[in-house]
Formats: structure tokens, C-alpha cells, sequence
């Protein structure tokens, strides 16, 4: 697409407009977003007037606008997010209905935890995740997963960045999460006991698609000090479904 | 944005690519894309570049392309229809463990009920309806109680459009359709008995935001001659518990 006079393309713009919606930030008027993108005002007007006239986003009241059902629908129907999600639900229901706690569906998206669905019970306890949210892969059972079963250049791109600490107990230290790593890999269950919020410990397993490679993390979400067994097994029954129903023969 | 050759913006290009993708169409190479879209060969594969570039779009092998999980989580992490979702998702939940047929939740998008929501089961009957997917208002049970309580204007445009059949048993005359409208209005749910397949039953009652406007459809898919009775109960019980969560005091 055409470039703007400051070298970058008409998509990074759109990229960069979309970036500065947020699950907190649902609402913004168009001179927010130019501020928050980095464009000029008037730059910023036209591509929210041009969004807002084909759909992709929708005017609120006569100042604000939001992500438009239109650009929900054309990013959804066809992906592969929700492939995998209509994939696992049927396993994470039985998963969420026997826990009662949050179960949850990541995978791996720009060295990060990116988590394509979440089932809540009225019974569960606090919980950080959200839809189209995302975590650090070092912090979270289901970024463990998806690490310690990532390739080596992903594992050595994390263990050379920085480990920020979400709580005390989240490793920061690269020694201690390559020794996490060969434990989650052995195991073949990652347990992260406090390391998102102290009251919590999350319990994650691999998914496997049909060519065996991890293509996602099937977790809950469990009260610190609640035992870990059981979610284990209603885990694995889980994970074993949602790989049959993707095709992998393991 | 900038202006093509061709006098539309590269939002309306992006908008017509994006289209291209379909729940049966999710992997293209540039060149069909071009083709579907109609956009000449060099610029849908420089559009794709830039959009794969970007993790708006992902490259499959060397020549496909899909939607990309960054698209997907830009357009769902602060949209209406993921908070319209999640307000719904335990009422949903328990409507469908007690009917054990497919659940749903839609809403109106440009003349049609495009559909933020499926649960089914194992023991679900057929069923048309996809996630992110849409049908027509006339047609489906949560169409014909989006329609019955939209606004004026949108029911003489549908009223005065053509009302294609997809069965034998589709309302396709306008005076017949008015009829069923208010007849949804006075009972306050529709019952689509075979207008969608003639092996099934749609029933559908409307869901209120905290104005008091219809927002959604909340919808079971029967079995064509199983009781409607049982059916409503569960569906007014979750109507009125999503309202509480949307904030309607009615």
C-alpha cells in the first residue's frame, strides 16, 4: 500500500491504530488515537473516518469509536484461532465443569502467551487472563508449556531477555527456568505456583495438532494450595480430546 | 489513507481482502486473493507482502496466506462482540447443559444475525450456524426477534427486499413475514420451525442491554419436532440473567 511521507506503510498505520484499543481501552476519540499511534492529528482523523466508513471501526457516540463487529467478523470467520477454539471446546467444558475453575486455551504468538479462550464458573477464584489477552511465557503454566515444547531459538531468545518478576515467586532467573523447562518437558505438565498472582497456582499441559508438534497449552487456573492432581487428570483427558479432534495420532 | 489508481482507498482494499477469507476459504495465495478481490496482480501481492509483514495476515507454506493471530487479537481484545460474549457465556453455558442442543448468541450486523456465539454438544442435532458466521433475518429464529424489535426502517427494508426461500417452509411472503413479526413481539420469542433446514426448530428470545434496546438473540436449534416448551423456560431463565450482567434493571 502507499507509503506515507514518514516512510512507513498505510498497514503499519492501521497496525498502529488498532494497537491502541486495549481490553481497558475499548473507547477512544480519533485525536487519542493519533496521539497514542504516534500520527499526526490530521493523519489520524482521515484513517479513523476512513475506518469508521468501511466498518472496521464503529462511532460510539459523535466523538468516540470502537472496534467494529465488521472487523471482529472478518478477523474470526476464517482463522485459525477460532479453528483451534471450536477444536477444544467441547473438552474444556468437561474440563471447566468438573474443576469448576478457569480453564484456558494459549498458544504462542510473539514470544508471548497468547490465550484464544477462557471458561469461568461463578465458584472460580481470581484470575489475570482474558480472551486475546496475553502473558509472559516465564510467568504463566500455559507460557511453560509453550516454551519448555518451543524450538531452541525461542528458548534461548527468552532465557537471554529479561525475566521481569510478576510476583516473588515468578523465576527471574535463567538458570532456575532452564531447569523449569527440562522439568515441564519431562513431566509433561508445567505447575507455576504463585508466579502470576500469589493466590494462584496454574496447571497447564501440551496440545499436540496432527503433525505432533505443540500448537497449544490446555490450563487452569486453581487456588493456591488446592491440590494439583486432580486438575491433572481432567487435564490430560482434555488435552487427549482436543489432539484427537485436531488429528494427531500420538 | 492514500488513494489508488483506482479511486478507492486502501481501506476499502484491505476491507475486500479481508473478505476474501471465509469459514470455507481460509488459505489463499495472493493471486486468488487479487482475483476474488478484484485487485490487479501486483497490488494484491503487494498488499499481502505488507499485510503478512505485519502479522495481519500469515504465510502457510511459501504461497498461501491466512488470517493472522495478531488480526484475530487485535479485532476481538477490546470489542463489543467479546464483552457481549462474555456476559453471556455462563447463561449460555447452562442453557445448553440443560437442553443439550446447540446454544447461540447474535446480533444485528448489516441486515443479517451474525453470530458471536455456538455451544453445542455431542449429542447436538444439525445446525447451520458458525461462529462469525451470519443468516438471514427473515429466516432464523434470532433473525426474525432481531427484526421483530429493530427499528422501523430496518423492517421496511427487509420487508420490502426479496425473501429468498432456504426451505420449503421460509416466510417469503412480506405480509406473512409482518404477521410473524408482530406475533414475536406479542409472545416475546420466535419459533422458525424448518425456515433454515427443514430437520430443525430455531427458538429465540431477545436480550436487553442496560438502555432497554434489544442488543442479541439468545437461541437453541431443536430437533424439528422436539417440545418448544422446555426450550423456552431455560432460554427466558438465560435472557434475563445476561440482561443482569449487561447492567438491565427491567
Amino acid at each position: 500500500m502507499a507509503n506515507s511521507s514518514s516512510g512507513d506503510s498505510v498497514t503499519d498505520r492501521l497496525v498502529r491504530v488498532l494497537e491502541t484499543f486495549t481490553p481497558t481501552r475499548t473507547a477512544q476519540t480519533a485525536a487519542e488515537i493519533g496521539r497514542r499511534a504516534g500520527l499526526p492529528s490530521s493523519s489520524a482523523h482521515r484513517i479513523v473516518g476512513e475506518l469508521v466508513d468501511s466498518g472496521l471501526l464503529e462511532r460510539d457516540d459523535d466523538r468516540r469509536v470502537r472496534i467494529g463487529m465488521r472487523l471482529w467478523e472478518l478477523a474470526t470467520r476464517s482463522s485459525q484461532a477460532l479453528r483451534l477454539r471450536q477444536s477444544a471446546m467441547p473438552a474444556m467444558e468437561r474440563v471447566q465443569a468438573r474443576i469448576r475453575e478457569h480453564t484456558q486455551l494459549a498458544i504462542l504468538e510473539q514470544d508471548e502467551a497468547l490465550f484464544l479462550e477462557r471458561l469461568s464458573g461463578p465458584a472460580s477464584g481470581s484470575n489475570v487472563t482474558r480472551v486475546a489477552g496475553r502473558l509472559p511465557l516465564h510467568a504463566s503454566s500455559s507460557g511453560l508449556v509453550l516454551l519448555a515444547f518451543g524450538d531452541h531459538d525461542l528458548q534461548e531468545r527468552i532465557l537471554s531477555s529479561p525475566l521481569p518478576p510478576l510476583t516473588r515467586e515468578t523465576i527471574t532467573d535463567p538458570v532456575a527456568l532452564r531447569r523449569k523447562l527440562a522439568e515441564v518437558r519431562s513431566l509433561g505438565h508445567a505447575v507455576a505456583r504463585g508466579f502470576i498472582e500469589a493466590v494462584s497456582t496454574g496447571v497447564a499441559v501440551p496440545v499436540r495438532d496432527e503433525t505432533g508438534q505443540v500448537v497449544a497449552a490446555l490450563s487452569v487456573v486453581l487456588r493456591r494450595d488446592a491440590p494439583v492432581e486432580p486438575a491433572l487428570v481432567e487435564l490430560h483427558a482434555g488435552k487427549r480430546e482436543i489432539e484427537r479432534a485436531l488429528g494427531f495420532r500420538g
